[in-house]
């Protein structure tokens, strides 16, 4: 089964909404199996939604559009659903009630052009919202679906994941299963030429590289009649992978770099600081996301003055004087003095140049020293990256994680 | 001109990405009064990327591409917008020296495939990228123009803003010119009905209102001849409008938060220093953002632990054990302590629970408090945050600084 993904709404074309249901949907279809070639975006315009769904069922059998069922004279989604499968709008009286209910609750006075709401398409099945007032429509004639879903992400989400999943699933003859192996500190094209001969030679499962802000990942898809058959297919491709990669895999599935530090540190049972001076808290901030962190995690500083390197964790002003601020000698007293100061096991510290300014020759926008000590063991690792201030805090603060994960692997 | 974008990548098609450079894009032909009426995503396919690019052009003059200009072989928009203008592809020496001195700097082995992006379709204009490895491109013919972008938003985004923008504004008779207010305290609707007069009656300039994140924003566009006569057009509802919401409006233009408050506290020579629990870091971070924030930010401490924050900050186990971890008292005594320890002007603290566990009846999740000390003043603040434990993270980062903001110009 083909699919197209069609937002209606002026409001995503001027880029006042970000179109997120697009994503939501796009990974339910892919999980269920179901092609989506296309999506598009269309304004509350009669004609260009009318072009728009006409051209879509010419190369999909399955639409799902999202918006435009609301109560106002601009949402033309229902009425052109309806037009393209001849049917005509009757009122839903389980609708109409449900729509009155909904005000009555929230204390607000229901409008005449609230009714237009309860209109539906004849044969067709209305999805009751439980969320918001607008009812979805499922439409299945000549071996074409049309399902309207409402805009808002609060109402489409539990809507689709309720009734619309189940309906679809029930179509599919065979089951898709993905694992993702997420990779770090090699490039998306270095990653693609280490897999290169897999890739080619693989067509189910089949092996897709792309790369998403500093990491490179590659994901495997297979195709087969149930799950655990899919997954048996993916174990042998994944198992060459990590011949490949071994350690630079860091996790599989949706999940990030600060996630697995976390549960490291928390596995290992190792407390641990950070002292943070170019990276400014973003790495005790990107740890602090993982809500069982407290065990682990004592503290941090930000230490980003001289004299708070000196004051919070005891670097000597001597080093500060010969080395400077960034310097492998000051990373490193930083990093041994969180460990010390909050009596972890750990101390993990960055110093660096962010720019734009405060760059010189010896020590240019880029450079960053990340410490680190872990039970007294302390290394240094110097980095150069590129890109604005944003950029390279990011990947500092990625650096940094990555570098703690692979010295706790050792 | 008539518009078209189209975001290239089976990753979106997949729902791995979302797709936030249509909504940049969007916004940005909005403010140049450039008219989008469709948007569509297409996989790296190369007859349906070709469909998909013809078809546009048959109802479009300006198409802008994103993605599809990456180093695998997967990568064809170039290919594509060559074959539709019968241009062939040839080796741009400047963009391939570019590359290599971008592996050089970055330290990484340039392989083959990367070469492969330094070819540019013939009698293009070639768009350098100071952010990656793929030049854009723009090419101009038979009145129409197609502008392909790389994928990655770092790359898009200045790329877009620094060569296509004033590229396109040159071809617009008219001259849109927009001023963006910021509002933050203020929820969307509340807003929304203290101009409602305004945004009915106005049509050029018009207000259009919306919300990002945790604030509200009021974007007033005129159409005009000229950039001095729009601006003129636009005064009188500034003022009108800064009349209702006075403080509350913190800013104009692409800025945030942050960056406000870092230029203020820059202006008033203050000196701070943040104690973090539940935000961990994320209020010094957010602060650090700003390359000029050395002169006052001292340091911050993420105090995660009980321990911890008595240790760092001074706070008194009395007050842990009788008030607990989250309780004005503590907000204040950390904050206090944050100024006293790292002899800064000012103390900004935060003490709550993010969740999702941890939450009682007493202190729910989303409880958090404030604590804040100006020169030896001290006051303390309490919010109740809705949502997951990011969105609860953000909004108390957010408020923090927003408050801190208030005080500071009263």
């Amino acid at each position: 089964m083909k699919a197209e993904i069609i937002a209606v709404g002026t409001e995503i074309l001027l880029g006042d909404i970000l179109n997120t249901n697009a994503q939501y949907l796009a990974l339910q279809l892919a999980e269920l199996g179901i092609d989506v070639h296309y999506q598009s975006v269309v304004g509350d315009n009669p004609q260009r939604l009318k072009d728009t769904i006409f051209h879509a069922f010419s190369r999909a059998s399955l639409i799902i559009t999202t918006g435009g069922l609301g109560p106002t004279e601009d949402d033309l989604t229902k009425e052109t659903g309806a037009e393209y499968f001849d049917e005509e709008l009757v009122l839903d009286e389980r609708a109409l009630k449900r729509i009155e209910n909904y005000f009555n609750k929230v204390g607000r006075k229901m409008t005449e052009n609230n009714r237009k709401q309860a209109f539906v398409p004849k044969n067709s099945t209305v999805l009751y919202n439980d969320n918001g007032t607008a009812p979805g429509i499922i439409i299945e004639k000549n071996n074409k679906i049309l399902v309207m879903l409402p805009g808002p992400p609060k109402e489409t989400v539990p809507m689709f994941e309720q009734q619309v999943k189940p309906y679809l699933a029930k179509k599919q003859e065979y089951t898709f299963v993905s694992r993702v192996l997420r990779i770090a500190g090699v490039g998306e094209s270095s990653m693609e030429t280490i897999v290169k001969d897999l890739i080619d030679s693989q067509t189910n499962p089949s092996i897709a590289p792309y790369a998403k802000d500093a990491e490179s990942i590659l994901r495997i898809t297979a195709k087969a009649k149930d799950k655990q058959q899919a997954e048996q297919m993916i174990e042998p491709v994944a198992q060459e992978i990590y011949r490949r990669f071994g350690n630079d895999i860091y996790a599989e599935g949706e999940t990030n770099m600060q996630t697995t530090v976390a549960k490291l540190l928390i596995d290992k049972q190792k407390t641990i600081a950070t002292a943070e001076s170019c990276t400014g808290g973003a790495i005790a901030s990107a740890l602090v996301e993982y809500a069982g962190i407290s065990s682990t995690f004592i503290d941090g500083c930000v230490t980003y003055s001289n004299a708070s390197k000196q004051n919070r964790l005891g670097v000597k002003s001597e080093t500060l004087q010969k080395y400077g601020a960034v310097s492998p000698q000051t990373a490193i007293e930083m990093a041994e003095g969180a460990a010390k100061t909050a009596n972890a096991n750990i101390g993990l510290s960055t110093t660096g140049v962010a720019g734009p300014d405060g760059g010189t020759e010896q020590k240019p926008v880029g450079l960053v020293y990340i410490g680190l000590t872990i039970d007294g063991v302390t290394t240094v690792k110097e980095c150069h990256f590129v890109g604005n201030r944003e950029k390279i805090r990011v990947r500092a603060v990625y650096t940094a994680l990555d570098y703690l994960r692979r010295e706790l692997l050792k």
